[in-house]
């Protein structure tokens, strides 16, 4: 194990952060909100404790999946632990294990809050509640990948462990590049957002933290009724952007390739948008004779887009609609976006794998001796990834079904337990029942919050770098094999490089 | 598609439930109950239809896996649609679609009941449901290879879509002295079971329907509350029957054989009895406080048996215990039964197989390099064989989120929605909530009782049988290609044969 590299890769993580706490304190600047000076101390702390980390560079970048695993990991644990600092200090979430939870759920863009109103928290908390949902979108390393001289092949395996989906895509032979354009077009697209937002009538520090929690799709409002206030054109815009932060990134990039076939003949986006269509319709029908034409449409689309993209904004409660509606709404939380999007959820890729791989088993069984293969985006699957997305649903539902165990020590009823697990390892937010749109997840025991924020990071990295950690064998490499730049060094010696 | 062929079982398995049903026309005679007569003029009815179709026999015997499968999920149907006659005809269940229910869910050993109560119920229909437990339990088709000369080499696809498990087990080389040594040994614990429930002062009556409904690990009772009435003596008998019907048979044919050491070592078995251990000693800590130490001992050891066995007995009322007791108690319906068993679920030996794989994946994440086998029972588990086990879990998933997208256009509850479905596609009876052990499946609409029927027969035959029946193709070939025989006889013809 590649200890030093790891640590020079967490080095960095924490001078980021740095930047965006000192953002932060800016906000707070312009609100007059002396809370901002906290965040001023902790970036500092953060800034101080990164170049400490990153004084001696690694001599050896050998980088395999099991490294770039564990740095990613540990990674968003590191971020999380010192993104809750500003809300202990400031007393604003004085309990630990809640403004964890808080910090976890923004950056992993869940949007899961413990907080039973958040208008009394200070423009510069809710500002970096936001602010975490925008890094975590699209991802701390692909950024790290984007700005920072990390030269090497290994690259792809960090690139690998952060990004959604059952196979990674590179838009471009160098990585690099890839991140630079990915994070181009998010960033482009939040600023649309914001635009719009803005020309809707609402104010910068409204637009600028709904664009960012939509960007991420995260969820987390500055308003307690999440977006039942915003006018309909605002929360139009919204549930358009929560779709569209669902695509596939390289539909975008396609689009700026003028590539426009190509664009539109994506199966995952055309699969995505199907389902979108069909969930609207289907709760539209349910929903229509509580509302008018109008409210219903709007609520059953922003709904939808709002659980399939994995966000959890809300302008309405879904938790009182009828049971086919909420049936509905389950399913959309168990699909998920396309991968590659920033959102979260089981991917719609997966599920079109799973699905016309049971397809081609039917199939043998009718001929036994007709050897079919199964396409997707137009080319065969591979064996390997054929094995590595079911071997995915096993994992997940592992994990899902050992949470949904501890959950249940909580006592809650069995609608709680279930979609509190599900909104938090699909990365979506509310859930029915006692975690539904008008509730929150406060009024959980500490260790289910923990086995919650596993949950959210583990559906945020893709099950396996999280789990990772939980291998004896990982932690023996850390620390004793901490010689591989001894080795290095030892071996240019010898030979007198 | 050879459909002669598939007529000609359909025939004798005519022939077989006329027998079963003079059976219960005796049971009348001894009850002085006229309504036996009924099941006599039924029996009569369906020995007749069963002769005309057996009257040409086939000329080809060529039998292929599709083949095994039609002829096993019409096989079922037909079994069903007879079998719901008496109750019809007698009036005791009127509606057909209710009837039908009953006798799927008796056929597929589920248990899952729409009468409110049974006592009322007459002596014979009573003996009626527990026969299609028995018969249901080690399979139709399996007795009827069993008994009949039906030659050939491709008996295995008959047995292999009908036998519960990822892979067939053949006990020795020959298929018929498979069946046989199967149903003496499934005949023969049914018996013990008998005279042990005998010996406990249950009347002869009682004892054979309580010993027919475990031994096929179907669950429906002769009384109102289930076992609550019975004596702890019996309670007791029952619960460790309900658990050594879910072994895998292989183990019994071990222990005939007195290769202690290989019983002792199978796999399958040890796991099903740590997850039965464990499950009573969560749930026992979970109720303990309520009941007595030997009360609350034989409540979580009977409920433990039934359900990971997937008879669906009861004693308590489990949807009355604290939510970690539930939970368990979902899980282990999940789970179900050993594969070669006559309970029903998922298969202990699958989920064996999926873990295992899970744990390799995560192994080949540190060493990329090394590969390693995934090994069960001792040996290593073939690529092709871990792929279905794959498709199952997908298929199976599928199956069911359909299905809970059907039932929830009920309106019930979400627990209701889910464990309804749970609980027939495993073969188990009860669930929770409105389909708790106090409840029953009545107050569903017809539509719904149709889907949960499906799943009872996709659970039973694991999937692939019944959902072939859905691909047009199969059909195609059942109508047009008839010519099979005609195919044979002109080959015959030209060949001067």
């Amino acid at each position: 194990m590649n200890s030093p590299m790891i640590r020079y890769i967490l080095g960095y993580v924490l001078m980021l952060e740095a930047a965006l706490l000192a953002l932060c304190s800016l906000v707070g600047l312009i609100f007059h909100e002396p809370v901002g000076w906290i965040y001023l101390a902790v970036a500092t702390g953060a800034l101080i404790v990164g170049i400490l980390l990153n004084l001696r560079k690694p001599r050896s970048t050998v980088f395999y999946l099991k490294e770039g695993c564990v740095a990613t990991a540990l990674s968003w644990i590191v971020m999380s632990l010192v993104g809750c600092l500003p809300f202990v200090i400031s007393g604003e979430i004085p309990k630990f294990t809640d403004a964890l939870f808080e910090t976890v759920s923004g950056l992993t863009t869940t949007g899961a809050s413990i907080l039973s109103e958040v208008e009394s928290l200070s423009h510069v908390a809710n500002f970096w509640r936001s602010l975490t949902h925008l890094i975590g979108g699209m991802g701390v390393l692909v950024f790290l990948l984007a700005v920072l001289p990390l030269s090497g092949a290994y690259n792809i395996n960090l690139m690998r462990a952060e990004s959604p989906g059952p196979s990674v895509g590179k838009l471009v032979p160098k990585i690099k590049f890839t991140a630079q354009i990915l994070y181009t077009l998010y960033l482009g697209m939040t600023f649309l957002e914001f635009i719009l937002l803005m020309c809707g009538g609402m104010n910068w520090y409204e637009s600028i933290c709904t664009a960012f929690a939509t960007a991420g799709t995260g969820g987390f409002g500055i308003y307690n009724d999440s977006l039942g206030s915003f006018t309909p054109y605002c929360q139009w815009v919204v549930t358009a952007f929560m779709m569209f932060f669902g695509f596939n990134f390289n539909f975008y990039y396609f689009l700026v390739l003028r590539k426009w076939r190509k664009a539109v003949e994506m199966e995952e986006v055309r699969v995505y948008l199907i389902t979108i269509l069909a969930a609207i319709l289907i709760i539209f029908i349910d929903i229509r004779h509580v509302n008018g034409f109008a409210e219903s449409l709007r609520q059953s689309a922003f709904q939808v887009a709002s659980l399939v993209s994995s966000t959890g904004f809300s302008t309405a409660d879904f938790d009182q609609w009828a049971s086919t509606s909420k049936c509905v709404i389950v399913l959309l939380m168990f699909v998920g976006a396309c991968a590659g999007s920033t959102g979260g959820g089981f991917k719609v890729s997966r599920i079109i794998i799973l699905i016309k791989s049971a397809g081609r088993e039917m199939f043998s069984y009718l001929h036994p001796r007709v050897i079919r293969q199964v396409n997707f985006e137009g080319k065969p699957v591979d064996k390997d990834l054929l094995h590595s997305v079911h071997v995915y649903l096993v994992v997940f539902m592992l994990i899902f079904i050992t949470s949904v165990v501890f959950v249940s020590f909580e006592g809650t009823d069995f609608a709680t337990t279930f979609t509190s697990v599900l909104a938090t390892i699909n990365n979506i937010g509310p859930g029915l029942s006692q975690v539904g749109p008008t509730c929150n997840y406060g009024h959980f025991h500490a260790l289910t919050k923990y086995v919650l924020m596993f949950d959210m990071l583990a559906g945020r990295l893709e099950l396996f770098p999280m789990l990772m950690l939980f291998y004896p064998a990982i932690w023996k490499d850390v620390f004793e094999k901490r010689s591989i730049d001894r080795k290095v060094r030892q071996r240019r010696l010898t030979t007198g490089q």
